[in-house]
């Protein structure tokens, strides 16, 4: 069902980045479910997770490994990570779980633990399966190889449909450089990081801090500016590393091409991002919602969620239906203080459906019906209230993200 | 699909309350869409409106009228309801329509137009049929009766599959009392008035100030206490009309009788609260989502419409499947500050899922199975931080539910 989206066939390789692509058997489809990325030492690591205050074992200890051996001054080493359980809600055995696993995979790369970042999707409650997964880490680290990007994304898919890469090359410091990156996600996709998992990875030469800050900024433009059902996961994580195999001069934010890898790596993001919410459980619809005039961010988003996660919306967008009250509606409810509704203008792309408050005067069915029988579609609100703007995209809800929901589990 | 609720074969009638009920013409499967209710001079009367800064003109002009037959020392003298059409989004002929309207059946019981409220229900975004609405009128003014509150229910419904009616009898001041309503509501049903109209009357003798109070405590525990989709409404309403024929003392806040009084209008409306998410749109469940040891009232209200709004949660129950980490990850994403899922216990009914912010150790599936395969379930959270507490009522997110939605206009 995925709307507008051809699974990459090729994903470059990064120096100094191997991954491998396992069936562990976690997964009862007998699909790959483990998989590992592997690096030497050095490289710089950057991340995001979820907001969740429920956060899942593997959150959890990836944020302690990360501050360990930054302490210790040691960099990762691996990324570990597990679709078909999300080892979430499992308590104390949950986190001895996760930890266990990080030491396998240390002692078979003769590293220390701390140095391996274990991630983990899929059911919620139940508890990793150990002999499986260690024999899935043994059988991986037999085969690391830096040509396994596609076999990568796969692996950790859930309810996903399709594969979610991509890739550009960029030059800095008069070196070609590639940045790389898988993600994961249909579900449970909300800001603050949904249910996704993101792995990112560059041969560029980045200076740690300046590569936080990098992330960061590509992340709140992309995977924290999507949403499909307005649930946050336990497990999410959006992870980047720079392996310096690049040989460029180490890239701060003072470098002249500061900027270029900034862009490069947020186009990364959004592509991901938006790969994410093209395969929403059950879409049909890929629906950017573009706030203008807002008296501030904060409310510009505030009434781009409001539209996205309404379900007569959603349920609208399914129908092809040009319900354009329902969207006013939604922007009347969005808790804006003394909201003028004859000051909002509604477009559905370039079609002009509410003027002033009320159903344009020039607007006619048929002009909105053909907007929204397409597949991908912008509603674009004016506010009158100020100058700030905000983009999300989202899906519409169909009968599917029902019944994709309902079945989850049986 | 209406979840536990049996339509009313009898409402007794109000003194000095007459409706009627007819069908104009509004409606094209030739129901009942219009409804008048009739009072003699000197009623006092109280009400609440949608909180959508996008509301519909006949709300607009409720208020309005409302407030300008107060200065005037005048009393209401009639309600007049349509169904089929919200006469929202249609900006100043809108307006002018249901002004119209009004005049109309004020000249028809020779009275001011501001004596005359109206509401309407049905579809955003299309002008009042105006000759419909005026022969309808007339027909209406023509079958006004006392005993006519069953047909006055099913004039007001759009998607509702039930009607919803309640009533109760009392002794103030050793008068016998009556309290009848009724209501419409299945779709965007939220806090702060959802969609839905609510009109009780009684012929009770109340001051108008406690009559104001009496009806917004009612509804805060009521009306602003249930959701089925998070979309709240242009064209709530509700309205309270005392009529006095009951001879009783007038009532205030310091007669003894004030408490028996609020206390049976806050059943009634508790009753067509609960009706109205018993009939949600495609609802197989009917849900109480109960949240205790919270910090605040606010923050119970918060983390109960979390969970109540959850797709993912509304999806697990329309599944029967006890799929507690979802309910967990809601609980963590509801921006509590500084929340220690560690302290969070969760019950579905009188089984415990979840304790100390995990699985609970003696928890089996097959127990969760049994409370998730009934029709009506308690959702408790225990939120360990406090003694403040909060209830509201839900569904489940059903199959029918966006087929109803995505056809809704088809």
């Amino acid at each position: 069902m995925a709307v507008g989206i051809i699974e990459a066939d090729n994903i470059p390789p990064v120096a100094g980045v191997r991954l491998a692509s396992v069936a562990a058997g976690i997964k009862k489809n007998g699909r790959n479910d483990m998989v590992v990325f592997a690096f030497d030492e050095g490289v710089s690591c950057a991340a995001t997770f979820t907001q969740n205050a429920f956060c899942a074992a593997p959150v959890t200890l990836a944020k302690k490994h990360l501050s360990a051996a930054k302490k210790a001054q040691l960099s990762p080493r691996a990324l570990l990570i597990n679709s078909g359980n999300a080892n979430a809600g499992t308590g104390e055995t949950g986190l001895q779980n996760a930890a266990q696993t990080c030491q396998w995979l240390a002692d078979e790369l003769q590293c220390s633990a701390q140095q391996i970042l274990p991630f983990s999707t899929g059911v919620i409650g139940q508890q990793l399966p150990m002999s499986v997964m260690r024999s899935g880490i043994k059988q991986a680290v037999t085969k690391l190889t830096e040509d396994n990007w596609l076999s990568a994304a796969r692996g950790i898919m859930t309810t996903d449909t399709v594969m979610k890469a991509a890739t550009e090359t960029l030059m800095l410091d008069g070196q070609k450089v590639v940045i790389s990156g898988i993600a994961k996600g249909a579900g449970m996709i909300c800001p603050n990081m949904a249910t996704m998992l993101c792995f990112i990875a560059t041969d560029a030469n980045v200076e740690n801090d300046f590569l936080q800050q990098c992330l960061s900024d590509a992340v709140a433009d992309s995977f924290n500016a999507i949403t499909v059902d307005g649930d946050t996961s336990t497990n999410d994580a959006c992870v980047l590393i720079a392996t310096a195999k690049a040989n460029n001069a180490l890239l701060n934010t003072t470098s002249a091409d500061a900027g270029v890898f900034a862009d490069s790596l947020s186009r990364v993001c959004q592509q991901l991002a938006q790969a994410i919410v093209r395969d929403g459980e059950g879409a049909t619809k890929f629906v950017t919602v573009d706030i203008r005039q807002a008296g501030s961010g904060h409310e510009a988003k505030n009434v781009a969620y409001t539209i996205a996660h309404s379900p007569l919306v959603k349920t609208a967008l399914f129908a092809s239906d040009p319900n354009w009250g329902r969207i006013l509606a939604a922007v009347g409810r969005a808790g804006l203080e003394q909201l003028d509704i004859g000051g909002v203008n509604i477009f559905l792309d370039d079609v002009c459906i509410v003027r002033g408050g009320g159903v344009d005067a020039n607007y006619r069915e048929e002009q909105g019906q053909t907007v929204m029988n397409r597949p991908e579609i912008t509603i674009m609100v004016e506010l009158g209230r100020g100058s700030e703007s905000a983009v999300i995209w989202t899906t519409d809800l169909s009968h599917e993200y029902v019944r994709i929901n309902a079945e989850y589990r049986t």
